[in-house]
């Protein structure tokens, strides 16, 4: 039955574990098979067409394991990457863009809203461009802020250095003109806090990766393929248990060991795979 | 004639640059091919396997070119993978840490030595080793520094960021007992004087790029090889003139931006083209 298969979800790395972790909450009853290009991350400083070939072999690869849905948690692959990973699959693809973009305009009552997000996805402006067919009056002040990737996977999230780089990427935002803040990167949720108290006024932050969550709910419930709750569950459902299975294209022991620091835990079913190399076999 | 050929340098991005201004300070006579590899930047995080790859991808891009000697700029793939890229291409290798081990023995004079790497060579323990070999009584204390790559590129070196962060990572080096601290990662001398400042004590900074520049030319000098001076030259060298031709393998537009950023000046040739896949066209 189609509603049994899991969600695959693919990020350019350990990041979209962020995203993972929204649909977990959201979708209790749901499997989920994740991918993590960590043999080329990151994607947020490279090209449009690299990133079109990268995200298009994870995502064939994730088809290949017989997936109902394909999450793209990645926000430089979605906003890269989207039609070319939509015309390369047969099931429903949703990225982050658009949901985030959706839910910013739903709570910024018209006051102007800022993104953060990598180097590609603010060149890219797929936010802007989002954001102005919900509502083209919208004011969006766009700002990249690579360093905030480290700052999270080295776990510094919460010191003084974080501080010093929020104050200086935040600068340029009058907090309290803006509507809404866009966490455009799936690392910068881990840095919630220190954004928070940077801004100072209470300018509600936008987690792309929760919108992707709702949106992927509603998608489900739509087309009928929830997976139906088991009436008598053998356990309760935790992150990252055995049901859900992660697959990395490179060095599993430092996912796992990032993974540990986004979520708590690291995965029960974590393994190494090559996903290029895919489209020349189709081809022949 | 063997000895007009370029020298090949590559790296794994952006940052091998210093070690190619290094040698075209020490051998204005000489031409260069920079190779960066930024569709697969950074190497820094990745595994042995993967980095082997990559590497051997690169050398025999630049072999294919015309070169008379290959330098490996990047540390990471210096530490991990040069018995590999020496099976792989005819040309002699020269790799960074041998060169900056070397360096920092001569200079420290018994007193322990400090390395400061990404986390893959740090983890390889490679410059340990190469130390150990030329006097194993020498202690050697390796840290992993990841976030002043990213600084590097932002153009943050003398910020008030920058000094946080190297408070945070040189703390664990007590500058009196160290006889030299290793600049084991291309990006890392960029960032000197906060290094320095950090540090409080004046202690030798070794740029393993510069030690690399004096071990190609000795290497040049033994094997005849090195290019004779012009009689009457047209015109003096300078950094990144169209003598030089630079290759990327994604992005280059961000790679002039930050080559200015490093050297003061874009390079005048600048191309992208894809080194992998020459594998399988091999064996065919």
């Amino acid at each position: 039955m189609l509603s049994n298969l899991p969600i695959g979800i693919f990020d350019s790395g350990v990041g979209g574990l962020t995203v993972y972790r929204a649909l977990h909450e959201r979708l209790p009853d749901e499997h989920f098979i994740y991918l993590g290009d960590t043999a080329r991350v990151p994607y947020g400083t490279k090209s449009l067409n690299t990133v079109e070939r990268y995200a298009i072999e994870n995502a064939r690869f994730l088809e290949s394991r017989g997936i109902k849905l394909l999450v793209v948690a990645c926000n430089t692959a979605s906003a890269l990457a989207l039609p070319a990973i939509r015309s390369a699959v047969k099931v429903d693809v949703v990225g982050v863009i658009e949901p985030g973009a959706a839910a910013a305009v739903a709570i910024a009552s018209g006051k102007s809203i800022g993104v953060i997000a990598t180097e590609a996805t603010v060149q890219s402006a797929a936010y802007s461009a989002a954001i102005a067919r919900l509502d083209a009056s919208v004011e969006v002040i766009e700002q990249a802020c690579p360093l905030f990737v480290s700052l999270a996977e080295e776990g510094w999230a919460d010191t003084s250095v974080a501080e010093s780089v929020a104050a200086q990427y935040l600068s340029r935002f009058e907090a309290n003109s803006l509507g809404a803040l866009v966490l455009g990167c799936t690392h910068y949720p881990i840095l919630e806090n220190v954004i928070s108290r940077t801004l100072k006024s209470a300018v509600p932050l936008i987690d792309s990766g929760e919108a992707a969550a709702t949106e992927v709910q509603s998608l489900l419930e739509s087309r009928e393929l929830a997976r139906p709750a088991e009436q008598q569950p053998d356990r309760e459902r935790q992150l990252c248990d055995d049901l859900d299975h992660f697959y990395v294209t490179d060095a599993a022991q430092r996912f796992a060991k990032v993974a540990e620091r986004f979520l708590g835990v690291a995965p029960s079913v974590l393994e190494a795979v090559e996903v290029w190399g895919h489209d020349e076999l189709r081809t022949n």
